[in-house]
């Protein structure tokens, strides 16, 4: 890509005070799209202009998943445009709350915050530390891979788990999924953060709950269906485990009554990881920082690939 | 100090398994004392020995503060023997705590633990992340240091403050304490980290409170004092703040029936940011890296000045 040193970017199809901000930090002019080099769009491909101005060189988009984007036809593998997505930009804020909600079990807060008095001499022994701690990662995409640096920097190592077994970066070990039966009695704690699949459904169940350890927290901000409702209940009653942090549940919404509710280790965050002031934020950034590379003519983030079609 | 590869190491008063493997894996070997290099002390000043054989160069002892060795006259300044503390050994655990209190906090965790049904649309809008905030860390000595990197991994920019103002390592700014009431309109969230002085008794007040935003929590990892308590109820009842998350009181103990009780965004955790076990562990990594530095002839951690007295 030529080097631009003052980008002209379009924001459409509604103008976005955060998002130009963001244009103008990355080194970017804001423009009409008559005279644009580029165009971020916050809209549905039903709503994309049909004709794109010759000067027109990469459209930004504003989600994660762009299924719909090809399934329109919109984009196509015969124009030198380029398009990249907001693949990547929402990974830290649920790694974030995946690390919150594994500190709070770690640290025993639910029992804390639930207390009406001074509990120090029955509280101190159940405290433990990330510190030494290794943790699990079942499902190294983009949240797992945001999880690793903040999981380091509490001293704890981490073992990823992904489809090749290929080396993740900053992970002690990585193993492919057809270890990951021998990795619930080897790491202390455990984030589930694998895609729903037919082969991932009930990953977690009364086998691998049984090999875990008694201080083990197992986090779930993938999908619910990954982890056996049932079992996951009985293990923390029984404190077999430590206990779940659960950003999503199966069932889901989570039903009144069900007895996850009720068990002080059993965190449920109803679905709430990635809330959208938030998102808007880390898509302004994911922009911002796509501006600039595309200003130095760097290789842009995100990148879709018009003909495998992600 | 000469390069000694094998150092020969008593622990003593009583033996302890978690830091003779600590000594062993930094290198070196376990021995009684008539034939020592070095001893690793976990007993008062009033226990130990009166003499110590010749072979002994270095004392390690296992508290951070260690006063009562120089009342005690232990600890003397006319003799080659190198003194070792445990200081800053603990301060990766207490910074541990602050930011999950801290994530904990911005994240609207308490309201969470407290639901019994699914509140996804009423939670959803009152979640925040550290994401791009800025933490003012009020007192950077060992655990302010170690908070620094933690809140980094979560991409937070730090602004520490200080008696001198001289550079923080990781902090993108570094303040005297002069400048400390600048800091309540500027950061997003405080940290506080401070000693206990005459000068920092209720250094966050009325005042102090009054300049923070509504989102803005504090969290207290050092003493009750530094905080007007009653001002502090006054603020997250009315919700010009977002929180406190505080792992000490005053009074403290906190006593049953105190307003801060019933407060959703008060998280208390009654002193207890530092447990046993914890320590212990903590302990037992630190003589091992002291170990392994003596091994290699280094300079030790945590170096006693026996003439300065501290």
């Amino acid at each position: 890509m030529a080097i631009d040193t003052t980008p002209r970017v379009a924001i459409g199809p509604a103008p976005d005070a955060l998002l130009e901000s963001a244009v103008v930090r990355g080194g970017g002019l804001i423009s009409p799209i008559e005279s644009a080099d580029a165009v971020v769009w916050t809209g549905s491909p039903e709503s994309f202009p049909t004709a794109l101005p010759s000067t027109v060189r990469w459209v930004q988009l504003s989600s994660a998943g762009i299924e719909e984007w090809f399934g329109a036809g919109v984009i196509r593998s015969d124009t030198e445009l380029v398009w990249t997505s907001a693949a990547g930009a929402f990974s830290a804020t649920v790694a974030e709350h995946a690390l919150m909600l594994l500190l709070a079990g770690v640290r025993h807060l639910p029992a804390h915050i639930e207390a009406r008095t001074w509990r120090r001499a029955e509280f101190m022994p159940k405290i433990g530390t990330l510190r030494g701690a290794t943790v699990g990662i079942i499902g190294a995409g983009g949240i797992g891979k945001a999880l690793i640096p903040m999981l380091a920097a509490q001293g704890a190592d981490s073992i990823a788990i992904n489809r090749s077994g290929n080396p993740v970066p900053g992970a002690v070990e990585t193993w492919p999924t057809t270890r990951v039966d021998e990795l619930y009695s080897r790491a202390d704690h455990f984030v589930i953060a694998a895609p729903a699949t037919a082969t991932t459904h009930h990953l977690i169940g009364r086998a691998q709950l049984a090999a875990m350890q008694p201080h083990s927290w197992v986090i779930n901000v993938a999908r619910g269906s990954l982890i056996d409702t049932d079992a996951l209940v009985e293990a923390i009653t029984e404190e077999r485990i430590g206990g779940a942090g659960l950003d999503v549940t199966d069932p889901e919404p989570l039903p009144d009554g069900h007895p996850l509710w009720e068990l002080t280790n059993a965190i449920i965050t109803p679905h709430d990881s990635n809330p959208g002031a938030i998102r808007h934020a880390a898509l302004a950034e994911h922009i911002g920082k796509n501006v600039e590379r595309f200003a130095r003519g760097e290789t842009l983030a995100a990148l879709v690939n018009p003909i495998a079609g992600y």
